[in-house]
């Protein structure tokens, strides 16, 4: 696919401040890789580097752009928000192929099962009885999906992802290969020297817009759901154990896992391998840094890190203070020293 | 369904201690959502809350509760051990759906496996030559079994689970989907600037009762077994390296790793994200407190706790300890300030 | 498979100091476990216990051994490299049971793809349009193998690995169980309350003789490719986020997490669950220990360890001055209490 220069800043809603509008671009890629054929973003005064160097045909910058700083062969777009503009381009450039609808021959359908209009669903996909899936959805190759599961409009679900029964999942929403939706909790009553396990009744249930990464694993609740709200994305290898509740539009990185019965509410973000004990809550907007192990209640808006938790500034400066800690043994002994004479 | 009051006292070994014993009961659920129309339990005065405002139309306590805390109109039942006895009523009201016996027509079943009687083999299932599965296995959408792998009676094997070749499971295992049983252990020798593969000819053994969650890993051993004793419960995400022997009855939270030639003796419990090093020995009964890093040998029910994990209330004293350090060091410099002079 | 003890010799290039030449082996153990028809190594004093008191048929020991700790039934075999050897003797005595070459009925190849010679696709595959898989490559039971994927010669594709479009993968390379590779990298913008993904048209690139453990997550590039070096080695559940570059013969040990746009050159090592930042550059050879949080630049060579890795040897002298911080601040109270006076 080609578009002319003219076309491309009208597409993604940039001016065109120099450069040939009849020119013809064929993708975008970042400064350092581009070609003259390909249009590349500016959105950090980091990358003047890779600027002054770049081979790209156009470049897409910010309006507060020094246009001088853009090698002379460069054309150049300016609008209000290169970030986004860039992620127009790329969307058009590289519209994910999306697989024509259709049923392969080879995919197990419950009879029961009812599929909407539109629908892709790949080779060997297994769809159980009583489930429904939306219009458009897309089932990548090996993917199984219980029974009476429910699948809003518009879901990806990719490759061997694998959904237990009564699965509740919104609309828009992305799950990546390997991901497991609704296993057992954890959950075990300690008797006569046995483990004796806790039925889990409960379910899933996904809002609208989640994306979750691939091979994680979100467990049923114990009687009712757990739950991820809308529009909240999740990284690969992430944990989330019974009767959790997810707020809307959170973040949680890769390996992060939340024991039993937490509460997120909206907009928190949990960096990488991030651990919640049983019945942690944490308020909107609030943050734990990358490996923190968090318990209690978290704050709206504050920020927190450690092995176990607190608030982040104090914490850092407790952790460089610990690099200092061989140093002041020695100064304490010093001192002791000096009292004793 | 639908359960008399007075059936319903009977078949979970409670005494009807007031209420109607005709009223008709159909499922059961916690305090705060249960209907006129369900059984709640009540197992801790951490609940008392709860219990006011509940709109159960039983509550199930054990024998202490003052009776005047429950609303007048929920009938009450009373028995030793309320946890076990509201076990044994989800179980009742949510039999375990358990598909009905039969081989899907579109599994791979080599000829010269084994199967039991009355098994359900689900859609896509791949199960390889000279494999024996036990009676009133169930293997679910999906799950490929490798060859000359045993399953005793009454395993769950849920869908796009894998073993590889050789691995022995007992009877009573459930594997969650997505688990991976027996991948070769990461084992390489270092030559001439090259990692050397170590082949791995052992096996897995899974012994009775035991019950794994979703997308863990267990190796095979490079010579002989990896073992999981019987009753041992182990969550999603976990790593079990090769050579590992872990004993009966413990409990291995989500995302925990052993690396290789480890040894739990039975009742250990390690919390999420803990790591053992290679070679680490954890006593009966021992325990490791979350996102711990074990070494060395763990003494008989000992405590431990931290990155380099030790006793755990001299490692929570200290991690205490950690957070007043920065005022210790201004201490330290106060004093040697007041010493100068 | 029988061998004279002669030709066991020969076929790993050691000297036979003693025992009947004729007499027939049939497999290695290790000393504990060894039989009196088996070979056992013994490649560190570490073992001179198990050495005493072995009843393996036949010994494999360095140039160096005292031939007397060796019992006197069994034969002994010296080399210059007894670890290297036991590897020969095992994979001469457990060949890989190679599967023969041939496509199973089940499997779903879509009539673009190229399958190379002497392949095995095993029950229950899908390979998708335009992908290339090389001579000898084995694909077992429920691999789904996206669009234009390429595989070179003699890889191995284990159960219910999942590829995603455009990946690339060299010769020789294993992926275990459960692996994906190529699921779109973590990435927003966070524009109007709510984060708009960054749609990640790159692929995933892995190069010659490289071994992926099982349920480990490879994310493919934003606009180019992930890419994992020669000779490199990656254990269970590790995640390598989208834009990294990962050098030659690495060791990436269990549960690690490498962020987005990290640099590993050659021969690091990442202990188990270590975690990496956005954009940390390891040099040559540096190593981080288990559990260790790294970022920023780590000079070649280095050591690290630490939830905020520093130097090794210094951060473990600081953890251990941590279990003294206690007694410490003790000692400091009593310093001002004396200074009051």
């Amino acid at each position: 696919m080609e578009l002319s220069l003219k076309n491309l800043a009208a597409a993604i809603k940039a001016d065109l401040l120099r450069g040939d509008e009849n020119a013809l671009f064929g993708g975008v890629s970042n400064l350092s890789d581009a070609t003259p054929l390909q249009l590349a973003p500016f959105t950090s005064d980091g990358y003047l580097e890779q600027l002054k160097n770049t081979r790209a045909g156009a470049v897409l910058a910010g309006r507060g752009i020094d246009s001088a700083a853009v090698p002379a062969g460069a054309a150049l777009l300016l609008c209000d928000d290169p970030e986004m503009a860039f992620l127009d381009a790329l969307n058009i450039f590289h519209a994910a192929e999306k697989p024509r609808p259709g049923v392969h021959s080879s995919a197990q359908i419950d009879p029961t099962a009812k599929l909407g209009a539109d629908v892709f669903i790949g080779p060997n996909v297994v769809i159980e009885a009583q489930t429904i899936i939306g219009d458009n959805c897309q089932i990548l190759a090996g993917a199984a999906i219980g029974p009476s599961c429910e699948l809003g409009e518009n879901c990806v679900i990719h490759r061997n992802v694998v959904l237990y029964e009564r699965s509740k999942i919104g609309r828009r929403v992305v799950l990546h290969a390997g991901t497991v939706i609704g296993a057992d909790g954890f959950g075990y009553k300690f008797r006569g020297g046995k483990h004796v396990k806790v039925p889990h009744v409960g379910w899933v249930e996904i809002s609208d817009d989640v994306e979750i990464g691939a091979n994680s694993c979100i467990d049923r609740g114990t009687l009712g759901p757990t739950r991820i709200g809308a529009g909240t994305k999740i990284d690969n290898l992430v944990q989330i154990a019974h009767n959790n509740s997810v707020g809307k539009h959170c973040i949680i990185c890769g390996q992060v896992a939340l024991a039993g019965s937490c509460t997120l509410e909206d907009y928190v973000v949990l960096a990488g391998n991030v651990g919640l004990a049983d019945h942690t809550k944490m308020g909107r907007g609030s943050k734990a840094g990358a490996k923190s192990g968090v318990m209690g209640h978290i704050a709206p808006g504050l920020e927190v890190w450690g092995l176990i938790a607190t608030e982040s500034r104090s914490a850092l400066k407790s952790q460089a203070a610990l690099r200092r800690l061989p140093d002041l043994e020695k100064r304490v002994k010093q001192l002791e020293r000096l009292l004793k004479k």
